[in-house]
């Protein structure tokens, strides 16, 4: 395969001069080895066409949106037959109600939904909500999560001031002392406590918590009046057709979603139990596109296809063969790989690469292949990922090893990273 | 005609039970006449279906985006192909870098562009990217003027704190002192200016303001080095084929976009000068939709023809008639309208009508004579309103007027409208 990014550098030259930086957000290249695509042309099923005509079998589902396949016929068809009736209008159509029923049956503490845009939004709704419940104002986070790009959680600091993070409180995720810790020290003041699922940071290893953590977080929040509020919007309906942390057997009183619930369409929620349904009346937000009824068409069918298909099965089946190829592979050619998190969501990094260039290389080598991994943040599986899509990644990564092992005494840091790791 | 509303009664009540409140947000119809819709069938050029099948002529135009007619088909032909290839995938699309080239060419302040979902997504970028200018604190908004529904400008108090506020200060709109005095008092200190291009707050007369106030907010803004940022989410393409302070010779640093530009499609913009630049370089912003390539073709397509038809005279056109029949037929019949603001932009409310029975009661004639006027917050006007349009509408207004008269004595306020006003 000839490999080449010319139309993606032309891009991204004219992009630099009318967007600031070429690009901004959790879809820019800035740290991402240059042989990476900025710009896509298509998605159907599996795979990605980079803007050069190049098909990648692709491992990260948009950061999570595409779950059924991008260009899934039953949802593109719902949303269109709803488009071609009407989207934007002066209020919701049916289809609100239909869909809020279905997650409410759906999800095991929902009682109520609310729809927004951004997983942001989901979160801040959160927020709010939870400090209207009683009154009050500190809300609990991990530290590190992120929780999106407002103000009282964005990672990087330009533009942000104290005071929006002024009664945000911070424990250690998966510390039991810690998260008692900080209700102690906010004794009579915590409206709210934010729970990853799963520990899903950039660059790290992921891991899961334990159980005895996520049922501690249940029951200080009703000592304590508060509610608890698990963040779903990158894992939901990935690990459970459910709230993530029902397997655990803990409920939230919130749960945020986003990505994913409308396979690519534009929609996140907040659900909730009927305890916080009186703060989420009083609360004022909204969007002048948050009523729009084609995504919601296409979430209902989504969620269809959740409820009745063995999508998870297959996700699971799909992640764990290639968590075991990858490991067995990286053995035969003398690597160690650390790949942590679910299956459904891997995340794969090298061991003894504290500078991250084993991993940008074998990314690299791999997208010269045809499959695209993401070097630092988790990937993502579709139920699109099957017998043929595996079998054509775990050859093309095996010749991905090797190049490796052939051209690693070459191997160098990615500079944007190492200065952003220096500085910050 | 026969009018009737149970379909929508019936899916009201319905949604009590899945989402707090039954609605929420701007499309919540909690202080309408109990007549006005909830939910909606669907949209056709200048006319929208309830759920209950009944036809309006729509004035409000799904509060803003609704600027072609809706299903304006060259958008949705563009839309649609787009769709077909790929929507929310790994990175944008090419289309994205058109989309920011064609801003930046259309309108005269802008040197670059950056996309989002939610006008409150603009607003809120445009705050963070005017404090990271000078590493600056206080951002200056005019007194009850409504930037979206982010913590820092939401209008309803629930789950806010005293902190979300810290660092805004405000002014009274159009008043040469009360601007001057808030400079002073932040003095060194102001990072940037927001300013509504015109006075558009619901239940208030719209004004316009004086070119003398918006050249003095564009000089205070140079002499301490703050961003001038005009909020067009709402106004925007209505006023100019440019941003809506171009007209008065006076250019921001930043400007904010929402609603049309995409024709129904869910897509809003922060549009900056070259001083800004490296400002919304350093800032973290993002979103998993935010860089859908749908709606980016929409827009495209959408800006073309706000480039090249004449979609703004007619705007005009039909704004200019609506108010100079209405304003003969107020006075055939005894009432005294206020007709105020931009013609495609009208905000329509009665003389000695303090509690807004009057102007109620007015609504639901129309509205039962199949024409769509909102009682307390502007109105919008699309270029798929005609002379067929416009004839219908004055025909069912005439007639709307005669029955208000008739039955006036009989009119009473309405009661979450009056618990509104006495409690806030």
């Amino acid at each position: 395969m000839s490999w080449t990014n010319e139309a993606d550098q032309d891009l991204r030259a004219r992009a630099q001069q009318v967007i600031p930086g070429g690009m901004y957000g959790h879809e820019s290249t800035r740290l991402l080895p240059a042989e990476f695509p900025q710009f896509y042309l298509r998605g159907k099923g599996a795979r990605i066409w980079d803007v050069d005509g190049t098909r990648y079998i692709d491992h990260l589902c948009a950061y999570g949106p595409n779950l059924f396949g991008y260009g899934f016929e039953p949802v593109e068809a719902a949303a269109a037959a709803q488009q071609r009736l009407g989207d934007t209008l002066n209020g919701p159509a049916e289809v609100m109600v239909k869909l809020a029923e279905a997650f409410v049956s759906q999800v095991s503490h929902a009682d109520w939904a609310m729809f927004c845009k951004n997983g942001t939004d989901a979160n801040s709704m959160a927020l709010v909500v939870a400090r209207a419940h009683k009154s009050r104002k500190t809300i609990l986070c991990a530290k590190g999560a992120y929780h999106g790009a407002a103000p009282w959680n964005t990672p990087r600091p330009a533009g942000i001031l104290p005071e929006d993070r002024a009664h945000i409180a911070y424990f250690q995720y998966n510390d039991a002392d810690s998260l008692v810790d900080v209700f102690k020290a906010h004794a009579g003041d915590v409206a709210g406590v934010f729970a990853t699922p799963f520990r899903h940071e950039v660059f790290y290893d992921q891991y899961e918590p334990d159980v005895e953590y996520a049922r501690l977080a249940r029951r200080l929040c009703d000592e304590n009046d508060a509610l608890l509020i698990v963040d779903d919007v990158r894992a939901g309906f990935r690990l459970a057709r459910d709230c993530s942390w029902e397997p655990l057997g803990v409920r939230p009183d919130l749960s945020t979603w986003g990505k994913c619930f409308a396979n690519g369409y534009p929609i996140s929620a907040l659900l909730g139990s009927e305890k916080a349904r009186a703060a989420a009346k009083e609360v004022f937000v909204t969007g002048s596109f948050w009523f729009q009824a084609t995504p919601m068409a296409a979430a209902v069918e989504t969620l269809r296809h959740i409820r009745e298909t063995d999508y998870l099965e297959r996700l699971q089946n799909y992640g764990r063969r290639l968590r075991e190829g990858l490991a067995q592979q990286a053995g035969m050619h003398g690597f160690g790989l650390r790949q942590t998190g679910p299956v459904v969501m891997p995340q794969i990094l090298f061991e003894d690469d504290a500078d991250f260039r084993i991993g940008y290389g074998w990314t690299v080598e791999c997208l010269k292949r045809g499959v695209y991994f993401h070097p630092y943040h988790n990937g993502f599986i579709s139920a699109a990922h099957g017998d043929t899509e595996l079998n054509e990644t775990l050859d093309a990564t095996d010749r991905a090893f090797e190049a490796l092992k052939a051209g690693k005494a070459a191997l160098k840091p990615n500079a944007a990273l190492m200065q952003l790791l220096a500085h910050g």
